[in-house]
């Protein structure tokens, strides 16, 4: 079992929020200014740069200064990290889900 | 772009400890009662049960009471659904990596 410490800290706990998950979503489908990324969010401007903090600290979001602006794209390489950490797992879950369809669709009586 | 609300939330957040992550691996190889899951860690446990709980509530951890002992499993269903989410964003890394290979491959002149 491979671990990867804090830095998957950060991540999962900056994935554990609905408005830092639709900033990401945002920001796969391009990158964007403060500004430009914050404008969907019913909250403050300084309330979106608190989730932006968080995100970047966990790696998943950079940004770039041009000129006056603000200048945010996505990192996916954490998720990456999630991924290879998720592994590990798919086999349990997949014998388990086939368990449950065995469980749901075998005859009740034996022949 | 699929939202799971609420339940992701508290899946992405209980696997932001190493404690919470380690007891998912340790249940992956198999139950084991609250003592069993508790030794290897050097924690009371008390502070073992408060990790367990995060757990439960994420849908990680199912508890069953048999006599005097409860019993721990692993579900997998809420990595499957971080599986799920997190499948969105695979082609956004995968042409990352593939661009970040490209450049540090590709001949530093052009012909």
């Amino acid at each position: 079992m491979v671990e990867y410490g804090a830095a998957l800290d950060e991540v999962f706990t900056a994935l554990g929020d609905p408005t830092r998950r639709a900033i990401v979503a945002r920001l796969r489908r391009g990158d964007g200014t403060v500004t430009e990324v914050a404008a969907p969010f019913h909250m403050s401007l300084n309330a979106v740069s608190k989730h932006l903090k968080v995100l970047e600290r966990a790696g998943l979001v950079k940004r770039r200064r041009i000129g006056r602006e603000h200048h945010l794209s996505l990192d996916p390489a954490p998720l990456a990290r999630v991924n290879r950490w998720l592994i590990d797992y798919q086999d349990f879950w997949e014998s388990s889900l086939d368990r449950m369809e065995r469980m749901l669709t075998q005859p009740k009586t034996p022949r």
